[in-house]
């Protein structure tokens, strides 16, 4: 039998360090051409796979992917989409198995949180019906930490650090402004579902009474009296506050605090943002001066204050990924295990996908503080070793980061364009 | 004559790298211990020192200095208040000037903008009147790149990288989601009155057509419609538009894009929140999937990501000043005067006072693209050098930033209480 090709995707949003994970397999691969002939690359995602828009990494030299490894987005693209269930769209299911057969490809990873998960699985299942011999590989990523089985989620790692170091280098601005100025400080961080990314704002608090003071988390029903009383409660005792507010915060009827909006000068209703709706809240019920910032997409592309622990994890995936495949393995994703919180000690394991698809890993209740605006030491003991280490971009004369965007070639298709069905 | 004391204090909005400065004039201090006493520092700015709360930095370890030198904001704070004119109110003249007497201060500094530069001056020209012998001098600060006779501020540079790496890297993001999601992203930057923070974006562009594909500057009208059409042309070429926008982003009624409502105690309107503007006008025009950011005080708070010359700038400042105090100067500052573009050379020079209070540097018509959502060449031969090398903070073993917040025992009173006038 001859070697087989790897088709890599990147699914969903991207991380810091998912193009880590990409260099890992590619490089790993480069390792063993007896057994694997090539890397392919799905364009924009699955999208790119069905379309059969496909790049051969063969055109990147080891540079080239030392660089990408070091890059924030996804240097083949990533796309949100969901393939339907099998018995709905069972026609594009079919496609990809004809493409992975026009391109020899007997290996799929799909790089991505739970719905890429259950979409590997799903190929996999596909493939045995069809008699196709594939090996379908799940490799994490997501920077929502929401997936189950593993430990932790690479890419969380790296925003969970840009989040503890921004909002203690921004408290340190609003402390110094106290006396005369702003007061109020509101940082906005992502995590819709689960309050894992605001939770790392707690990390920057190193003693009591240190910022964030509070923390808003979508697991806890927003009181706007409580709240205020506890912004009132900080500025009393230290002259200022310092807040987290999860994306996903929400009152006790479980509406967004987000969509409450608010309206900009042209009497315009603003769209999305919680930051300027807690500030509104600040200002309108304490009178307090306030800054808000929200970081958005900032805080997932900050390759430039990565997690080194996150960094690793990134690369050990993609590794391990490879490993599989040379082992014979499918319907599986290799997974982070924790074996100490201090020291730190991990290892990489292997998990069925059925175990992860669709499952989302909720933050453990007592990870929050009883008042509800904090972390507790367990959740310090999880989340603290996550975002041990700096692993920093090389940067070019200019004083910018060497970050690659290769202009890739698609390898010319083979079959007739794709017809959804 | 006996040696006797600096008083410094720091004005204003802070920066991340304003505490390398205060390092620099306390370590140098220190190595001429038989014509300067000691520094003793203002909290929270010109306010402490009428109100007699004066920190003897004799307190911190040179080890304390050196950790001070790598902390953003503010670390004996600062504040937003200026001097009224001697004639409307000469008591808080005469008030400093007491206040320098009861401590043995012979040497004023004052770390800030423009505003603080007027006041420093008028502080040299009352202790003539008093005959108090007094050396004042200013110390140039601010993010906002406005300071008149110096080549740059020390702040802005560190500013300009982290805007400039920010946008790269979301950059990065949106193009790898745009096939299928996010198509347009906006960041909101700082800068009131004039756009060189915004032009510091411009930065990450360094082939034609890189993203920041615009920028919105308050020196240019913003017009809806050729907005909309350079954002849809955008979308069309590249699949996807990347905005930077400042704060002071204004239509040609001069009004500004957003407008919060509140103003400052300079009188300045608060602004912040034109990015979901912005976006409001993209999707209601063009109805293509944003996502935006407000970076606000984590862009002048981003000490882990400062400017190595901004660094050396803001040590540089801190040392000329007491070389300054040694020359028996007054009423001066020292300003950074630039040698060459290419290889970048620098040195520090003095300035009067009277030349730099209530002048306000705008950025050069030049410096602005023909079609105004871009920076010219020359903006990039400027503002290159100013972002160049890294100078990371240390981290601990908890993978946070080694910032110090020391705990500070102010002098005990020697006067009565101020009554303002």
């Amino acid at each position: 039998m001859s070697a087989k090709n790897i088709l890599y995707a990147q699914s969903g949003g991207v991380t810091p360090v998912i193009n880590t994970t990409a260099a890992a397999v590619i490089e790993s691969a480069r390792a063993h051409p007896d057994q694997i002939a090539g890397v392919l690359a799905a364009q924009d995602g699955i999208i790119g796979a069905l379309e059969e828009r496909l790049i051969d990494t063969a055109q990147l030299s080891d540079e080239d992917v030392q660089a990408i490894a070091q890059t924030p987005g996804g240097v083949f693209g990533s796309c949100r989409y969901k393939l339907k269930s099998m018995a709905s769209n069972q026609r594009e299911y079919e496609r990809l198995i004809e493409v992975f057969d026009a391109h020899q490809i007997g290996y799929f990873f799909y790089n991505g949180g739970n719905d890429s998960a259950d979409t590997a699985w799903k190929v996999a299942q596909m493939a045995e019906q069809m008699n196709y011999p594939l090996q379908a590989i799940g490799i994490p990523k997501t920077i929502d930490n929401d997936l189950a089985v593993t430990d932790n989620c690479p890419g969380f790692g790296s925003v969970a650090k840009y989040v503890a170091v921004s909002i203690m280098e921004a408290s340190l601005d609003v402390m110094a402004m106290a006396s005369s100025s702003t007061k109020v400080f509101i940082l906005e961080v992502m995590g819709r579902h689960a309050g894992w990314i605001a939770a790392a704002g707690g990390l920057a608090q190193r003693a009591e009474g240190d910022p964030p003071q509070i923390i808003l988390f979508p697991e806890v029903p927003f009181e706007q009296d409580r709240f205020c009383a506890a912004v009132e409660q900080s500025v009393q005792q230290h002259g200022y506050c310092s807040v987290v507010v999860s994306e996903g915060a929400r009152d006790a009827a479980g509406q967004f605090l987000a969509d409450a909006g608010t309206t900009d000068a042209f009497g315009h209703k603003q769209l999305g943002g919680v930051a300027p709706v807690v500030a509104n809240i600040v200002q309108q019920q304490l009178g307090y001066k306030y800054h808000w910032a929200v970081s958005d997409y900032l805080q997932r592309s900050a390759r430039h204050i990565a997690s080194k622990t996150d960094v690793e994890h990134a690369d050990a995936v993609g590794r391990a990924a490879v490993d599989m495949a040379l082992d014979g393995v499918s319907g599986q994703m290799p997974v982070i295990e924790r074996l100490s919180d201090e020291p730190y000690r991990w290892q990489i394991a292997r998990a069925p996908l059925s175990a992860i698809a669709n499952h989302e890993k909720k933050m453990p209740d007592d990870f929050i503080r009883e008042d509800g605006f904090g972390i507790t030491p367990r959740a310090r003991a999880y989340l603290e070793p996550l975002i041990r280490g700096e692993h920093y971009p090389t940067y070019d004369v200019h004083g910018l980061p060497e970050y690659l965007r290769p202009e890739l070639a698609l390898v010319p298709p083979r079959l007739p364009a794709f017809e959804p069905g």
